[in-house]
């Protein structure tokens, strides 16, 4: 799954895909055929030959469910097959197994992230660097610091993904389940089974209150705001000027032979300014919901959670890759910062501190506490999550 | 706190406002100054009319907080007074102090909805409507369902609001704490001081990682995603050939008398189209971060979280009046549906269903069921917040 | 081009597509060979085959040009082929290719939209119908002037696009065009020339200064907003409480036999629900640029112009057939209107005019006035546009 | 008028506040009165002290001119007060007067930029500086061509400024003018009169066609962007590292007595952070228009453009002073390319051009063509607008 608009776009693979769109529909058409008593493995049934008539098909109905369940009960004969459910149900409780799926990937990236930074954060806890602000230099920090600044953004995500639900979508034609109710079928019991089957949550009918979906947007927002601000920082710290840190694989150019571009951090960058429009725009459709099922607002998430949902898992990787063969120079940053030690002790001289003429080293107060707690976050998650930190 | 181009504006009072800005970031420097082993009521000494010059002054810093701790300093004799903070130390407690507030504010609000549309959804569980799909008539359902559908709305967002934390903001310069090592001061011991007199949270400097703040913006948006969502259905509802709901209090026009405008649909519809783009800012903004203090990004959030924070304040009392005074005629409801009986069957009939002859409310399948459900949820959160649901 | 997420993208055919954008790439390499005197065809040098390993390639180096450079120089065996451009400006130059050929096919579209909508305002100028306000009766109008108010949207949208201007990239490595002009290249007729062989604007470089692209993206949105403000009348005015509309075809419903969805007006609102937040992007993006070339801001655009440019493209279309398909109801009109004469005379009463007893349709003031001077309008374009009104 | 949380605030003086907004609204009604041959000064007759009291009311109809309105009646006397009109044509014509009032005086800030960077390139064209892409290294370039790319953004600004148009709203309660042409008054005659009172332009009513707000909302954003691209660069170059700009009055510090802050960089950079999810929100309005008034989509950009309008106009004179105050350091950047020389020749190195060892000030291309051609852009604007260039 390449895409020349998105360099780097590869790094999702099939996840979330239209084939795999396809796939999760069918999934749930296949698990309701297990509730409602006649079991058939409809997997082989369609495939990707099938995308371009189905996608084709899905502009008269408005959605590519009444054409996939015709083929499949023309396929496979079950006459049975999607009786009960609306469309909304299929491709909702598709979306939310793909939603899961991506979900689950970002959060294995994020884990190295965690890994990887915790350990930055401890081997640079003594490399002195100055610190920043409004561009301008502030009082000394340490390099450590800074990797716990940003392993705190990482966590922050981290903490979000891990209390994502992804609920079924159950309830017929308008939220009753009145069809499935009047082929016998038990509302509750059909719910758990089809959820569990799915690995999905069990939950009364939201197809018009769409927070489930939100959630999960603004999580994964979360997450590129993190990767941006560190990318931010790399992109500030590798100008030839600093030179403090850079990507150990910088990119080229087409004309200039020389460069070394700090490539993953500008397609970090890149990520970052795009997907909080995308996030608002599911807010957006949230909040135009209406009826028993909203005339455009629901449409208007499918590609939105899509481009969402695989430009995040681009990101991951990149953030992993970026964070994993970062090259940092504790030289630079020691000389830069011993360079500019008149401005980076201004404050402490303001305070008529009596150390103000000691080392900079000296002037860094609660950095290695701070390092430590979170660091100590670090741990516990990596631990419950079933890593050695 | 009127405003003439956000009618109904005077509903958030005081909250967020520029008073009581200036009001908290005294607050921070009071608590501080006890921290400090010098405290000194410090409220008194400034107030609305410092508010004009310290505003003007706020430019040349690009913050209030130079101009606010020269103000103290100079009235209150006290010249340990903001030492060892810095400015954003100073602006993000005191904006999580206001967001605090009003988040509590929203909260009481929620609870009161809760309570009403719990009631909405047990007495209308007999209501007979029409379900539509799309603006088109589907399958029947009842006013309960539907109630139960906005209570489901209302009551994530209370499970949002009720998950938000806010930190205090405690770093220094430039996150070391560096100046108030200096002096002496235990760095965790003094944090957990000034979280506790402020009623903040205790955590680590967040100057750089925002995901405090956007995590306040996500669930405010929420809040308006489905007030919105409810408004919809008004707006729909209570159109004179729909006619099934009414506000008690409808607003008037400036030249047809006879207008019964459903003004707080309108206002809440109004609050839902703009806050998903001031949430989207704050993410923005959040993965604009850089360096140890960002240059603009941290500048942007400040009046946002205002305009957000009052928008959804006004927003949640409206909701609270509209859910409160709504006019249902349960009547005219079932009169539409009678009507369309011959398409809000025919799901059933394409079914074969033996039933469909009989009345539409033998066709509502689990309807009963997931208003108990969605009951049962809100009875939990009011028995928890000590009301007697 | 089928997306299964996005029903009706098959409209967009190949316009703007993976493989258009890579044909224009090559057709700047290839105009840029003649203006350095050694013209050579490149088009069948690479094509859809290439595209998978020039998107893997692209994320080395942050974009495609580095690996399409490469290939086209060996498999031309022209070694001067990309001499003295720069990445920017082929990528650059290859998006206003693609975004002048969207925006002629979107203008097609349109003017078959004024045609129609001059003719529906002409044909129903004595239609009588109610007008709403705040969805509530206010006085009488004529459908020819809701149809002149959609045709004065769709006129705007058409002044935008036809103000558009498409300017070609060309600066070099840093804007300064020092390769070409080393290699004895006259700047400014190469300029003209490869502008002109392109069909696209001569202009100096606008690497960083991005109005171009944004004035594309607001054009491009006032587009489906236009369309999205028709749709909402539809999809209202469709309801079957209300029925004065009706889509010619309407959508079914993967489980309710009778159901005449509004598919066209429900894919309308969809997409005018997310393309203002895509042209908020390029803003951002444009906001963000900095130095010779941005590190992020500029790679954000391309996949967001792409997927901005398709949906419009594809709304195009829609829009086109939903108005010239769209089912007009006079006599409900009338009959709504007349049923509500109490609440539609209200403000003629209150004026104690005394021709409130006469018929609706004598008060409506300059309805045909107003339909006339926005059919003037509509024929002018029309008559420019060689269309015989 | 400050802002304790936007600083820079006072800048917009009273443009567009509330009381503005009154006095505007007033300015229609009198404007109306003289149409309706009733002529007799409103100006005084409300002000300031009636803000908050028309306020409160607004919320009772949706808007302020029911009230205001009815004061209006009381206090003059005259009972034709308003007659004919409706809400929205008051609010509508009055915003458009402030709109038209705010992009008068950004257009005179916009002038002083042109004036102010078109000298700046003249001055600089020989001031060597290394060329940046993606943060890296590049070619040469100078000083006078950054500016000149500045002073392309600012002129694209202007362009977009002076092709604005700002109707007048007159329709009556549904659009029809129907009150009006009832009591008698010729519909376009009153609409010229009306416009050319207020200084705006005779349109026909566009109650639901949004594009002349968005139009304004695009073309201030289009400002904001400009400036954040110049703020960026002052940003980046004002580094103690780098050290090529820096503002002549840098902020203060809270606690650092040293820090010189790029304060009005930071502050349009925040300002240019805000602005485009502002102008989304008025294109989502926008798309959100619906029957002869919509319900919400209309209340939503009042403030919106209130917000907008002032963050602009503040950021307008902040871009004045920070380009007419910065301060260059041409041996800090002639320092800065001579030691980067063996990078920024690499590609002239590679061309195998033969002058690779002569000055880098060979190298600079069509730099003095592309200053000029920008400066001739610049000088036909401040000619156009009666100032010597």
């Amino acid at each position: 799954m390449t895409d020349l608009l998105w360099p780097g776009a590869q790094r999702a693979g099939g996840t979330f895909s239209d084939t795999a769109f396809l796939a999760a529909m069918v999934r749930v058409e296949e698990a309701w055929l297990t509730v409602l008593g006649s079991p058939l493995p409809l997997e082989e049934l369609v495939g990707e030959d099938d995308l371009a008539a189905l996608a084709l098909g899905a502009e008269d109905s408005g959605n590519p469910v009444v054409g996939l369940a015709a083929l499949l009960r023309e396929r496979s004969g079950e006459h049975r097959l999607h009786r009960g459910l609306t469309s909304q149900d299929v491709v909702d409780s598709a979306l939310m197994v793909l939603l899961r799926d991506t979900v689950d990937r970002v959060q294995r990236q994020v884990l190295q992230q965690v890994a990887a930074l915790e350990a930055l954060a401890q081997e640079h806890r003594r490399t002195l660097m100055a610190g920043r602000t409004l561009t301008q230099h502030a009082v000394p920090t340490t390099f450590g610091l800074k990797a716990a600044g940003w392993l705190t953004a990482v966590l922050d995500a981290w903490d979000d993904l891990a209390a994502l639900s992804f609920p079924v979508q159950l309830g017929g034609a308008a939220g009753t389940m009145a069809a499935a109710v009047e082929a016998g079928i038990d509302p509750v019991a059909a719910r758990l089974r089809l959820a569990t089957t799915l690995g999905l949550a069990p939950t009364g009918p939201w197809h018009t209150t769409r927070r489930p979906v939100t959630r999960v947007g603004d999580a994964l927002v979360a997450c590129t705001d993190g990767w941006g601000r560190i990318a931010n920082d790399v992109l500030t710290l590798s100008r030839p000027e600093i030179g403090e840190l850079s990507e150990a694989v910088g990119g080229g150019s087409s004309t200039m032979p020389h460069k070394q571009n700090p490539v993953l951090a500008v397609l970090l960058r890149r990520a970052s300014l795009t997907t909080p429009q995308l996030a608002a725009t599911l807010h957006t459709a949230a909040a135009d919901q209406a009826d028993e099922r909203a005339a455009g607002a629901w449409h208007a998430e499918w590609s939105t959670l899509q481009t969402l949902a695989r430009r995040v898992l681009v990101a991951a990787t990149q953030a992993t890759d970026l964070i994993g063969s970062l090259r940092v120079d504790p030289k630079r940053m020691r000389a830069t910062a011993e360079a500019a030690a008149d401005d980076l002790r201004a404050e402490q001289r303001s305070l008529a501190a009596p150390g103000h003429h000691e080392p900079l080293g000296d002037y860094l107060g609660a950095a290695d506490v701070f390092i430590d707690e979170v660091r100590d976050r670090a741990r516990l998650v990596l631990a419950a999550s079933g890593r050695t930190p």
